[in-house]
């Protein structure tokens, strides 16, 4: 097991640090965007192979990180259940919310084998292509794509979903339990097609008040980290329960994660007391130190790597890459990690 | 000092604890919608006294809280400064942002003691109206009122506030200087109008890396408590650093606070575990689970107060009422709080 990412997540402290970013195929690097040009919409971008190849492909060739992340979207799983969904220029993604039992209903589980085929297809045409860098499959966790499928477009507060979650447990729990069948599904398929190792993330998990936040993040996730390690005890599955830092050592001890990803507003040593030895950490520049560059992008990389020194550690941001980022600056980051 | 949330903010485990709610005077309530209707924009409600008087003491008449907060917004110093402001439907407040050194200047600061004047005869209105109730003055936290100024309006990320914030930390750190020089002498004005305790708000200081939250919202904090407390030592100041809850201790600790309000992500025994037993709690249930009501609202509300009962405490909200809320629910949480 030579790949320096699947070492970290098998427990140890690779020096320098692998590292790659969160979005790192996206709107900042110019080739992306004439790729991006070149598919219809974002949904078609995704299911489109020989496209989500070359895009998920384009960060390696410039950066040489050391994981190619699946190119693909947390939607992606409702739009195969057959919930109506389009992306509204600058208004980002709108579905047809999921409100009650017969919006619950008029999914169609037995519709997503077929229309996941072409990212499976995306990821067996790109096993060898990435040369030394692991593979990374990609999934929206279960709790943080119920808040698009119920609140039916990107919020701040996901009022919708909060109320239904307090007030309809059991419409809410039959709708977390059925994204985590097919995540636990989706992500075996992954693997089955080439992935390496897969990461869930769970981008609105801080919304929620802390019981809420064990049945609808913690349950589903160990659920999803059992059943994907008994079929494939050698995949390591990544965390991430974005602004759950207080939650944090509860949810890397009752799920059973082999990596976990901390934010931007995670202090690195308060996660180096929390989370056990043996798993990986993988975070935490603020994207925006990214953008911004210079000294004090420097002062921060480094203050991470002296704080994540000596234990299993991937370098990466605390959220995706902003669009604004110099091409220069990703390159600034890449170049002192690898001489840490 | 017989008021029970002046007594809880004094260090007394007060049983059954004190009880009011973050943004009470609002839109759930009837009689605020009248009101509103009468006041031209929001500013215009908040500076007119009659009118925000009566919006402030109208949820103490139906529900009897232990408190009343004068009703103002965070935007109300940039206003004060000469920034200009306007609320768009649906959208929220629009600034015209602060992006160099010439819109810091452009800010009048030596317009800002004439522009507040209405709002300190708000104050002076209501001392003797709120009766056994405590009367709290508000402002934003410097770094969320920064965000607003700096973004131009609101924002999930606040990308352009975190981007100045690291590269150009001299600009940023002017402005935060002067919003604080602004709040303390705002503080100090409020209490001699009437205000018993004041309370801060930085909602946003959850976005922000560590070295970044110290530097923003710690010293920031730690310097209007002094500087407040130097003039007015028997006034109480509560501070809220919504989604900051892995920095509670240090928040705490380092700002010398006499209250800290927690927002609805954390879990109560950390809070209780974390907080020094001589600073009062503030929170914490879920908006949208006194919106849903019923049994989850109730068995929520009773998690909460068994967690804090022995130490000094108020009950509250972990972030402001929905306008969604149903009247019964609020009257059944007040019940429920008395009862215990």
């Amino acid at each position: 097991m030579a790949k320096t990412l699947l070492r970290a997540l098998a427990g140890e402290a690779v020096w320098p640090p692998p590292v790659w970013l969160m979005r790192q195929a996206g709107r900042y690097l110019p080739e992306y965007r004439a790729t991006r040009a070149q598919a219809g919409g974002f949904i078609e971008l995704c299911t489109t192979p020989a496209l989500a190849r070359e895009v998920t492909l384009q960060p390696l060739r410039r950066f040489g990180f050391d994981a190619a992340i699946l190119f693909s979207d947390i939607l992606l799983l409702p739009w195969a259940l057959g919930q109506e969904l389009r992306y509204a220029e600058g208004e980002g993604p709108l579905l047809q919310p999921i409100r009650d039992a017969a919006g619950l209903r008029a999914l169609r589980p037995q519709a997503v084998a077929t229309a996941i085929g072409p990212v499976l297809e995306v990821l067996r045409g790109l096993r060898v292509e990435v040369g030394g860098a692991t593979l990374i499959g990609f999934a929206g966790a279960p709790f943080t794509v119920a808040c698009y499928m119920v609140q039916g477009r990107g919020s701040k507060e996901w009022d919708q979903v909060r109320r239904m979650a307090w007030s309809d447990p059991a419409l809410f729990t039959a709708l977390i339990d059925l994204l985590t069948e097919q995540t636990i599904a989706y992500f075996c398929a992954q693997i089955e097609a080439g992935a390496e190792a897969v990461m869930l993330f769970d981008s609105w998990a801080g919304v929620l008040a802390p019981s809420l936040f064990r049945r609808h993040v913690i349950v589903p996730t160990a659920r999803i980290v059992a059943a994907v390690r008994a079929r494939h005890p050698q995949v390591p599955v990544i965390g991430f329960a974005r602004q759950a830092g207080l939650m944090l050592a509860e949810f890397v001890g009752s799920t059973g994660v082999q990596g976990v990803g901390i934010d931007t507003s995670t202090d690195p040593g308060f996660a180096v007391r929390e989370v056990p030895g043996l798993v990986a950490i993988q975070g935490n520049l603020d994207p925006l130190a990214l953008a911004a560059g210079g000294a004090a992008m420097l002062r921060e990389t480094d203050a991470i790597l002296a704080a994540m020194r000596g234990r299993p550690f991937i370098f990466n941001l605390g959220h995706g890459i902003m669009p604004q980022t110099p091409l220069e600056h990703v390159a600034a980051l890449v170049a002192r990690v690898r001489a840490a």
